[in-house]
C-alpha cells in the first residue's frame, strides 16, 4: 500500500514582496509547486489555505478559495486555516487526514502572508490580557526561558548567539532566504538587546512570503516521479499546565514523541531537522525535546557544531526562521519545502549528503510561550 | 465496524449577546455539548473552532486554543477554520477526516460567530472587486438568481415569500431562534425592498450564536448512549464556470450528488433538511439542487406546503437562517445540531415525526452567488 506522499513542492523567495498583494504571492508559489508534481491543477482534488494576518490587515476572507479558483484548481473542498505561527504546517496535517482518510487522493497545501507593511508594529495577539500589559510580549516570554536555561543548565551567552551564527550561515547558501548576508558572533552579541540576552540577531524577521506542497495518496502517488513519504503529521496543543516549566517543553516533547511513535523511528534516524528557531533559545529547547541531545545540553551541542551543516544532524539548514525569515503561514509550509528539497538532492550549496529521513517541527507559542500549535512532520525517501 | 457519530450537541440561542465575548458564547456551547455527550472534556482529543470576523473586527487570533484550553480540552490537535458562511460545517468536515483517518477517536467541532456589533454594516467581503463597486452585493446576486427563476419558470412573489412566511413560523417553535413571531404572507411580500424581488423579510438576519457538536469513532462512539451516525460530510467548492447559470447551481448539486453517493441514499430517503436559506430564492434552488423537487418546481414545492412541519419533507424546522438567524461561523454547526435533535425526537413542538435520516446542507457564496464553500451532511440513526 502507498502511503501519503509529497509529489511537488514550491517556495518564494522569503523577503518584502511590496509590489505583490498576498494572493499573488500564493499563487505563484501555488504554481511552482504544482509544475514540480507534474501534474495539472484540475488533477488536484482539494485545497488547504494557511494564512494568519490577512483578514486583520486587509479584512481578507476565503482568500484559498480565490487563489485556488485562479489556478484551475476548482470544485474540491478547500479550507481556509489559521493556527497561529504553525497554520502552514497545521494546513499540512489536515490535508494529510484528508488523503488518510480517503476523502481525497491528492491536495495542495498554501501557506502565505504579507506582513511587511507600514505599521505592523509588535503583533497584537493578547493585547488584552494582563500579562502583556504588564509586559510579557513574546520576546520578554522567550528571554524568561533562556535565563532560566543559563541557571539551570549553565548554557552560556555564547552558546545562544551561535544558533544564530549557524543559521545566518545556512542562510547565505539559501537562494530563498531573506538575510544572505553571515553574521560572526560578535556582531550576534552586539546587536541591539531586545530581551535581555536575546539580541536582535537572536529573534526571527518578520517577512512577506508563500510556500506550497502537492501531497497524494493511491495511484496518484504511485505515478509520482519522485514521492517523498510522510512518515508521521502530528499537530497538538498545549497542557497549559502551571507553573510554566520554562526549560522542559512539555507540548514539543509530547509532539516529537507522537511523530516518533507513528514514524517508527527515533532521533538517531534523522538526517536532518527544520525546527522553529523563533529565537535562538527556542532552538535550543527544541534540540532537547526532539532528543537530539540530553536534556540541558542544548548550548553545547550547538557549540561542537553538531547542528551545522556537515554535523551529525544538521538543523535549519534552510537559514531557519533567524535566516530565512519568518512569513508567518508560510514558515510551516517552506520547512517541509526545504526537508523535501534535501531528500531530493536537490539543495546545491546546503545540501546535507545522502539525507533519508528528515523532520520538520513548528510551533505557535502563547505570551507564557506554551504552545497553542506544535506539529512534527516526518518525511522520508 | 463503528463509524464517525455525532454524541454531543449544544447549542446558544441566537440574538443579541450584548455581554458576552465571542469565547464566551464558544465556551457555553461547547459546554453544553460536552455535557450532552456524557464525556469528560479532557476525553475529547481534537478541537475544530469555526469562526469568520473575529480577526476582521476583534483582532482575535487562535481563539480556539484558548476557548478549548479553558474547557480543559487541551493536548490534541486544535485548528481554527474560516470558510465563510460555510466555516462550521467545514469544520465538522474536517473532525470527521481525523476520526475517519484514525488520528484521533473523538472530537469537538464548534463555531461562534459575534456580529450584532455597532458599525458592522454590509461585510466588506470583494469590496476591492468591480462587480461589488459596480452594485453586485451579496442580495443583489441573489435578486438577480430570484428574477431569473421568475422569468425561467414562473416562480411567483407568493411563492418566493412563502419560504420566509414557512421559516418564520418554524422559528416560534424553537426557543433557540432569534425570531419568535411568525410572520403573514403579505407582512413578507410588504416589508422594505432589499433587491428586488427580495424584501427584508426574505433576507436572513445577523445574530450573536454558537453551537457545538461532539463527534467520536471507534470504542468512544460504540461506548455512547445516543449516538447518531454520521452518513456523509461532503465540502466542494465552485468550479466558477462563466458564464453563471443563475437557476442551476452547479456547485451545490454536485455536493448533494456526492452526500447521496456516500451515504447510499437519496432524496426520497431524506425525512428532514437544513439548508442554507440565506435568502428566500436560495431555498428555492436548494429543493431543486438537493432533488426534493424537479428542477424550476421549488416554488410550487413550497406553496403546497410539503416542506413545512407536517409536509412530505420538512426544511428548516429549526427557523432556518431567515428566522433562527445567521451568526457566520455558527450556522452550519447549528444546522446539523437541529439534525442529531430530531433524530433523538427532542425537538418538541417542531419535531418532525418519526426522523429517521436528516440533511445539513450549508454554503458560502461569494458576489457572484457561486459557491466558495458548499456541504453537505447526512445524519441517521
Amino acid at each position: 500500500m502507498t502511503g501519503v506522499c509529497v509529489i511537488g513542492a514550491g517556495l518564494l523567495p522569503f523577503g518584502r514582496h511590496e509590489d505583490s498583494l498576498l494572493a499573488d504571492m500564493a499563487i505563484e508559489a501555488a504554481f511552482l509547486a504544482i509544475r514540480d508534481a507534474g501534474i495539472a491543477p484540475q488533477a488536484i482534488e482539494a485545497g488547504f489555505f494557511a494564512n494568519v494576518l490577512g483578514g486583520l490587515l486587509f479584512g481578507d476572507l476565503t482568500v484559498g478559495q480565490s487563489v485556488f479558483a485562479d489556478l484551475g484548481i476548482t470544485g474540491g473542498p478547500v479550507v481556509n486555516v489559521e493556527n497561529a505561527c504553525a497554520s502552514g504546517s497545521s494546513a499540512f496535517t489536515l490535508a494529510y487526514n484528508a488523503i488518510a482518510a480517503g476523502e481525497v487522493e491528492s491536495a495542495i497545501v498554501l501557506g502565505a502572508e504579507k506582513m511587511c507593511v507600514p505599521g505592523l508594529g509588535l503583533l497584537n495577539s493578547g493585547k488584552n490580557e494582563l500579562e502583556t500589559r504588564l509586559g510579557l510580549v513574546t520576546p520578554a516570554s522567550f528571554g524568561l526561558r533562556a535565563q532560566r536555561h543559563i541557571h539551570e543548565f549553565g548554557t552560556t551567552l555564547e552558546q545562544l548567539a551561535l544558533v544564530s551564527v549557524k543559521n545566518r550561515a545556512h542562510a547565505a547558501a539559501n537562494p530563498h532566504a531573506l538575510f544572505r548576508d553571515p553574521v560572526t558572533l560578535d556582531e550576534v552579541l552586539n546587536s541591539p538587546m531586545i530581551a535581555d540576552p536575546l539580541t536582535r540577531y537572536q529573534c526571527c524577521p518578520v517577512a512577506d512570503g508563500a510556500a506550497a506542497l502537492v501531497l497524494a495518496g493511491g495511484k496518484t502517488a504511485a505515478a509520482a516521479r519522485r514521492a517523498i513519504n510522510i512518515d508521521a503529521a502530528i499537530l497538538c496543543s498545549g497542557s497549559y499546565q502551571t507553573p510554566v516549566d520554562l526549560v522542559r517543553w512539555e507540548t514539543d516533547r509530547r509532539g516529537c514523541e507522537l511523530a516518533y511513535k507513528k514514524a517508527g523511528l527515533g532521533p538517531d534516524d534523522l538526517d536532518l531537522v527544520e525546527c522553529h528557531d523563533a529565537f535562538s533559545i527556542a532552538e535550543i529547547l527544541h534540540y532537547e525535546a526532539l532528543g537530539l541531545c540530553a536534556e540541558g545540553d542544548g548550548g553545547r551541542l550547538v557549540a561542537e557544531g553538531a547542528t551545522r551543516l556537515g554535523g551529525r544532524v544538521p538543523v535549519n539548514v534552510s537559514g531557519g526562521l533567524i535566516g530565512r525569515g519568518h512569513p508567518l503561514g508560510a514558515t510551516g509550509v517552506a520547512q517541509i519545502v526545504e526537508i523535501v528539497t534535501q531528500l531530493r538532492g536537490e539543495a546545491g550549496a546546503r545540501q546535507v549528503e545522502n539525507a533519508r529521513v528528515g523532520l520538520a517541527h513548528c510551533m505557535g507559542a502563547d505570551r507564557q510561550g506554551d504552545a497553542r500549535a506544535c506539529t512534527v512532520a516526518i518525511l522520508s525517501r
